[in-house]
């Protein structure tokens, strides 16, 4: 997925839903105090409380347009890109454009795109494949995550790293501009595809013969093998995306990987000599918000000037599946 | 989504649980022996025993590339194009490729595309797009639905309307062949989005507060809002679709319609003038198999010689969301 096109994020949005700390999490939960903030590294995250996929998509993706000066009149394409759903059917992306301001004056398409939590990563990559400036010229994507409610509060290694919320993009082509998509790929290794899962609820163990059980509703990962894997799988992917370019990784601006784990992040510290203030954590205050780890973290860079228009910016991350995904712009 | 690139679908391949005939599934729930074939319009379809979407995708994929006389390591791209889902987590692309044969000795991408019933339309005007016969030749699309599974049998009409099946195809970019996708259009007026819902099971009706109940868990339609929509929607969407292109909806070889509704075709029937053998239909035979209709359908006819290089293909339908999409290709 290698692409030099015109094709610009103009502005990105974010929704947050209630902060919860790690103090209140560990009391909760019978967790002994200040387990979450040394094990998980997570000092805080928000919950939902009404709140929906939906409903927080729909805030982000609003607040971006806002930040663009565009409305939805001015989007060819809107795309859910995540792994959590509010309904079985109709698909995400509906549900979000349903729920947005003038969203049903609208007709443009709406379309789920999911490879977990490289979703945002991914559809970014085919939005620069479909923005032409003529039959379709801006697009909007939205990661929308609700990871509260698929967790098993007996586990405390995810109870305490997975949070919730939204961030969204305005993608636009633009000849006008130097931003663009510098390159973009993804890799499948499929023998991983058990390794972090929700067991129960969907086609294999319907809900009918499978009735709500914490183990089998909640997200579950084999993190050792999870992250062996991405020990070995992560330099050997970064090599060869860097290959037959002329930059190298420490050469981009800021670094934003996946917010997977506290030590999927030291591990890729460790491996490469990164500058101060290159590599971007929201670990800390989010956790891992599935899909929308990437978005929320590129969003407050953006708006703390931490990426300016020039900027180079490689997005990278491992998710459920397993897979490895990886894209460099130029903001 | 405007594309002349010479895209060619190169083969395709189709799985099919085992044949269950409506008047078995009448004396199953008490329904009155012909209601099926009279109201749903739907003599036979199949259902899954012990099979998954993963293990249906698979063997269809299998197929298509055994068709193809290609092996998977000639696939850049897995897309899983459907509304049902094996598991909430991981991505069902990367579940159909670990149980496809080689599958995890491919380190190809696998995703997931999601637009309900038009999922293999809009994966396929999607794949149009990324192919460009550099970074990407050619890749796979999959239509694996489960529906049995989300039918709550006091509805006669879900009931008697729905089956299981898997459709796919193989897609490359082939400077040699002339086969192209002439135009891709899709429209999402989300003012329908609740019209067609699985209600329970996801975020908002999780299943910890939500046990199963077969009225929640199950697939509704309000069919007449539906329908209503269709019949004002879809003329203006065929009327815009080949305002532009020299040839009207009745010069394609052949029209594909998704398997709605036994109404829905009727209607379709009487808004155009169609040749005997030109619009085809598999509702009888398998039901309405969600995302995985049109290209099982589309399977046979290339099967049965119906279709044949250089003639045109025009693959329509509505979906929940509510959306319609059009493609017309050039196979």
């Amino acid at each position: 997925m290698t692409s030099e096109k015109p094709i610009r994020i103009v502005a990105m949005g974010k929704y947050l839903p209630e902060k919860v700390d790690s103090d209140e999490i560990e009391k909760r939960h019978g967790i002994p105090s200040g387990w979450s903030q040394k094990y998980s590294g997570v000092v805080s995250r928000h919950y939902v409380n009404e709140e929906s996929v939906g409903f927080m998509g729909a805030r982000a993706a609003e607040q971006a347009l806002k930040n663009s000066n565009l409305t939805l009149n001015d989007i060819d394409l809107i795309i859910s890109a995540g792994g959590s759903h509010d309904y079985i059917i109709p698909n995400q992306a509906s549900i979000i454009k349903n729920q947005m301001e003038g969203g049903n004056s609208s007709d443009c398409p709406a379309i789920d795109i999911d490879s977990t939590c490289l979703s945002f990563v991914t559809a970014l990559s085919i939005v620069s494949k479909i923005l032409d400036g003529e039959s379709m010229k801006t697009a909007l994507i939205v990661s929308s995550e609700v990871a509260s409610k698929g967790l098993d509060y007996s586990n405390w290694e995810t109870t305490t790293l997975f949070g919730d919320g939204a961030g969204a993009a305005v993608v636009m082509y633009d000849e006008e501009s130097d931003s663009c998509i510098v390159k973009a790929n993804q890799k499948t290794y499929s023998e991983g595809a058990y390794n972090a899962i929700i067991e129960g609820g969907g086609i294999v163990n319907y809900f009918n013969e499978h009735p709500y059980d914490p183990q089998m509703h909640s997200f579950k990962m084999k993190g050792k093998k999870m992250l062996r894997m991405a020990k070995k799988k992560l330099p050997e992917f970064i090599d060869v995306f860097f290959s037959d370019l002329n930059c190298k990784l420490t050469d981009c601006t800021v670094v934003i990987p996946h917010q997977a784990s506290k030590m999927g992040l030291h591990i890729f510290k460790q491996m490469y000599n990164f500058k101060d203030n290159q590599l971007k954590e929201s670990l800390a205050n989010y956790g891992n918000c599935i899909a929308a780890s990437i978005p929320m973290t590129l969003a407050d860079c953006i708006e703390r000037g931490e990426i300016k228009r020039g900027d180079t910016c490689f997005m990278v991350g491992t998710s459920a599946g397993f897979s490895i995904g990886g894209m460099l712009i130029k903001f």
